[in-house]
């Protein structure tokens, strides 16, 4: 009777719960766990588990020493995120989470390994199944995010979950080259990788601005071409450990022929040209280039590669090959002469000659070669895979030939995109649509591409997280996974969950945000920091073309994300306000908002002149006030019924608004112009 | 000409930018350099030492490795702080640092060792003179505390400085036995010691809730003891490398013969009762203590002193010795038989008795002894150095006795008080002022207490910063250095810095916010925790007597700070309308500040509910809203100059509103309370 009684008691106030944390979901069913990605299957069950009182993680059957190094993180993780200490051992009185684990998974990761796993949670306990400790590590993670706050305390739902990735190759870039990424920030991206169940982590290790990886082969690479920032092999080892640890491949890139002037300092022999080289202290693509005729250039790459094919135990090896401009190679007589005696005829085919050429240098030391677009030739041999920057159609061209590939494009993360526009691309819509079900197995997943130009180790989290979240579920979860507003409020816990384990972007903003004037930043700071946008796609490199590699990224467009959530919520409430879909409070909010907007540049422009750093941000911030003072007329002639008159001299006005102001956009502007759109005459 | 023009433009600017940075400066005489602990001498330049092109730090005359990485950690601060990113190798484009050491250091630092040095800036360059690295390490702290932001960039303004610290001891007690502090704690902590040049790391290692350190000769301290949590003998080596770094010496306490169950459990025949015994997990005083009467007892300590003396180099060694209740000898017939047989008339007497023993073993391993008061008998040693957690008097008492002391009553920052009542405490006041100057020589300086039983690893550094920073003021400052205003305004700057150079407090205080609510905090409950503290003195623990040593610390108590900046700026700004000495501006600010709290309860109580966490705040805001209600009454009868007829009923509510609520104090009350004294009839 009285066990009745509580189940019942339980019931009511898990409901009750449910509608308090779900205000907005019409039903139990529909509700999307609040997990990124989201699981290719899964089954809500009934009543929480409770975890006030701790949780002990057992390990059944194979075990092996990173497994308990995956429970003992887990722990920290689970502590971090509830704040409940580990309990001194005590037997019974917790709930058990038990890890089942098949076997071992391979000794060096392989693409297309087995990653599923068996997910099980009900009110007493928690088991998880995985064929391999690969699995086990993403079931883990999976768990991690499932706790959430309940009026009982800290919990993770009954759920059933039955869980693989669509794509067997999820990527993230980093671009050490640029801008050198120290060894604590590699670990950090790498955690962040492993919540969101990325399982390759490619590594551009050089660049025109620097070889980053030691060679005790060609030392003069790290001694003259990295300015001193560079990774030890050691150091190298100790992060292909902490990888495989968090189940991720290391896929080193080495790019060649162009992106190499770095090489050429310490070895200006490889080059086209005459040298002597320095280290590039610009941005761009520049006219250095290896030498494709001598003979040389070949047996360097060979004992080059015997070397860092040795260091880097991953199969797949990554040479670059893109944006090879050819001029040094036109301006040398002697490799025009080579040309014409081998009967090469332009730029693309002595590209092709010489990837062919390291492409079997790669193949001899027992590893498969990847490279971008441009590699791509004809005779291209089929177990080279393609990545692609260029697009769909490329991939497919690639596929249809025979070639693997993997997509980047639509994942360029440097170039301050919304989440919504990466999580709109699919690797299997657009030209590979089309493709058979054979050459769509040939695409192989894609790659964000965190390229560094515009990053330093103190911003890079934040371009990368939480923004990189949405491309992993795009990469993981089942193709219909589609919902944009699920995707944004799911997006919003897993970046809290990413700084309980260990993120520190937003952190970092507010420690940049306070350095611009020097003091904790103000109010009326924060309010012009929380709309503003770095420009999108090149802009933001077409206003810095006087930025050294060295430039201080020390300014409000370094510190803001790259996506402002205030300005997309205020979209939102505009576009429902324009469509006749708004509430009330929607109208009250934006009236909130627009005066708040329009009010703080008074409040702002005495502060600004203090610093040098914010001293740029006056007309910015002039420009919001402008952009809201027409926002707020619009919105009294929506509410009233009362057209305009001069609402098309304030659309123009509105264009103007929309030029960058200190390289920042005043991203409200969208949002005010829908709403000037309906209160036309 | 031009020169002269450029030159006269310049201060020009300067003065502007001066009176921006500091408008509420009457001259510039007057000003107070913006940092912590203040030098003894400053003598203000005229011009500013540009730092957007960067600097370079060179090392002139005799240098050694803990300079030369000094150095390297200057420039990753002094990056952090500018955001400027350190420019290739180009001689002669940027200013430079000369450091000029005259001689090394003590290979093992002393007590007394000459700390001192000379910082000069000038608008080309800077010089920092010292007669050793000691000095350097802390003139580079000093240069890094003064950079600052200016409308020309980052800069530091000309300044020469003598400086030299009042008194040598200037501790930090960190309890890694109550609560286990992981390595990165200690070394975030050690960061945080040299910013503001104290010096000594006093290692609190034992508990009844914890053995923390690695014991070859006797495995079980650690094994039985420490529930796994435990330095190693490599790890301890390499925290007092670390410090050693920063210029702090590590003296370890090993607490005895109270405080001391942990090592009970693996040694149970050390102790005076019967056993067995386990590792207390409750807060308090516990009986269990060392047997003072069997010889075996002193072999222990005799083999266990000479491992533990050879690991930690520093010439001082705590053997603890506070708050031994007897209850455990007085309830064993053999020791009382004992104490009869040998004249020991009672505890104290037996405590004495056994200090002195544990004192010869000390002296006999070439280490000075240091203790908690109560090992100050009259027969104690003259090398025995007292540390006073009771006062002033017993300090006095000591150095009339001819035996050194230390202060550490005032300092107790676990209790939560407000940096201005450490800030007034001085070792040279009170009891200890009437001493002869021989005597007072005998006082070394002070320390704060970091005890643990509320903290953790992730809430400490909120509770030991800023507040010791005004305390390591106290410590190396002149004596009449005591203004709070100056203090508080550059506690605010100071705690920025502390957050450039790797402190991590703040965003911990946001994570730990975050997660009461299982997602970003709201603006209702941000201000509410804007403006409570928990309680003060040792009110915390009495309202948490069923705590565990492993209750979670994840409340709102946990996480906000000790001290309410806002709640203490409410308070000066209603001492100032109370007064009669508030402007215009200062009424409005307080009725905003009202308004907000008094209607802050109604947007956060529909919300409180969702999460246990927060489900216990709903009295505190209740409590802010009446508080704030009583306030605006009281701020509205002033402005009127209408007596307010209840005012003496609303005293007497905000008496009751000063109970705790949820742990927790509102600390408007005090402000609310001025405003309705003057506001009565």
């Amino acid at each position: 009777m009285l066990f009745s009684k509580l189940l019942r008691r339980r019931s009511v106030i898990l409901l009750s719960a449910y509608f308090l944390l779900h205000p907005q979901t019409p039903s139990l069913a529909q509700r999307p766990l609040p997990i990124m990605p989201l699981p290719a299957h899964a089954v809500q069950g009934t009543g929480i588990l409770p975890l006030n009182s701790g949780l002990q993680v057992r390990i059944d059957g194979y075990t092996e020493p990173r497994l308990e190094r995956a429970r003992d993180r887990f722990l920290v993780h689970l502590a971090a995120e509830t704040g409940i200490l580990p309990v001194p051992a005590q037997p019974g009185d917790r709930p058990t989470l038990v890890v089942k684990t098949a076997g071992p998974s391979a000794p060096v990761q392989q693409l297309g390994e087995d990653e599923s796993y068996h997910l099980e949670v009900t009110p007493t306990g928690a088991t998880l199944t995985a064929p391999n400790p690969l699995g086990a590590l993403h079931g883990l993670q999976t768990f991690l995010q499932l706790v959430h706050t309940t009026p009982q305390g800290f919990a993770v739902d009954a759920v059933t979950i039955d869980d693989q990735p669509r794509f067997p190759w999820r990527g993230l870039l980093l671009d050490a080259g640029r801008h050198f990424m120290p060894l604590g920030t590699v670990r950090q991206t790498l955690d962040g990788m492993e919540a969101v169940k990325l399982n390759v982590f490619h590594w551009h290790l050089s660049e025109n601005q620097g070889f980053r990886v030691e060679s005790k082969t060609y030392p003069l690479l790290q001694e003259k071409g990295s300015d001193g920032l560079y990774y030890t092999q050691e150091e190298i080892r100790g992060i292909i450990a902490y990888a495989r640890d968090r189940g991720i491949r290391v896929v080193p890139e080495f790019d060649m022929p162009g992106h190499a002037t770095s090489w050429f300092v310490g070895y200006p022999e490889l080059a086209s040209g005459k040298g002597p080289y320095q280290i590039e202290r610009k941005w761009g693509v520049f006219d250095p280039a290896m030498d494709p005729t001598r003979e040389s250039t070949y047996q360097f790459l060979d004992r080059f590669f015997a070397e860092m094919t040795a260091l880097f135990p991953d199969a797949y090896f990554h040479i670059g090959g893109d944006e090879c401009n050819g001029q040094e190679r036109d301006a040398n007589p002697r490799i025009q002469q080579y040309m014409r005696q081998h009967n090469i005829k332009d730029n693309a085919a002595l590209q092709a000659y010489f990837t062919a050429r390291v492409q079997k240098l790669v193949t001899k030391r027992g590893k498969v070669t990847i490279g971008w677009d441009e590699v791509l030739q004809p005779d291209t041999p089929k177990d080279v895979v393609i990545q692609s920057w260029r697009g769909q159609k490329s991939l497919a061209q690639a596929a249809i030939g025979g070639n693997r590939g993997i997509l980047s494009t639509g994942y360029y993360i440097d170039l301050s995109e919304p989440a919504s526009r990466h999580y709109a691309v699919d690797p299997l819509e657009g030209a590979t649509a089309s493709l058979t079900s054979e050459q769509q197995k040939l695409i192989l997943g894609g790659e964000a591409t965190m390229w560094s130009e515009f990053v330093t180790p103190e911003n890079v989290g934040g371009r990368i997280w939480p923004r990189t979240a949405a491309i992993a579920e795009r990469l993981w979860s089942p193709q219909d996974v589609k919902n944009v507003d699920s995707m944004y409020a799911r997006l919003a816990i897993v970046s809290e969950k990413l700084n309980d384990f260990g993120q520190t972007y937003k952190a970092e903003y507010e420690q940049m945000l306070n350095r611009l004037s020097g003091r904790q930043a103000s109010p009326a700071l924060k309010a012009l920091a929380s709309v503003v946008e770095p420009p999108k796609e090149y802009d933001r490199a077409d206003l810095s073309r006087n930025h050294y590699s060295y430039t201080p990224l020390n300014r409000l467009v370094d510190a803001v994300p790259p996506e402002s959530d205030r300005a997309r919520e205020f979209r939102d409430l505009a576009h429902r306000i324009a469509s006749g879909g708004a509430s009330p409070a929607d109208f009250q909010q934006a009236r909130e908002w627009l005066t708040l907007w329009r009010d703080n540049d008074a409040a702002l422009q005495p502060q600004l002149p203090k610093s040098e750093l914010t001293a740029e941000l006056a007309p910015l911030s002039r420009n919001l006030s402008q952009a809201a003072t027409i926002g707020l007329a619009a919105l009294d002639s929506i509410e009233k019924h009362q057209p305009v008159e001069s609402a098309q001299e304030q659309a123009a006005a509105l264009k103007q608004l929309k030029t960058p102001q200190a390289t920042l956009l005043n991203m409200i502007v969208p949002g005010v112009e829908e709403l000037v759109a309906v209160s036309r005459p």
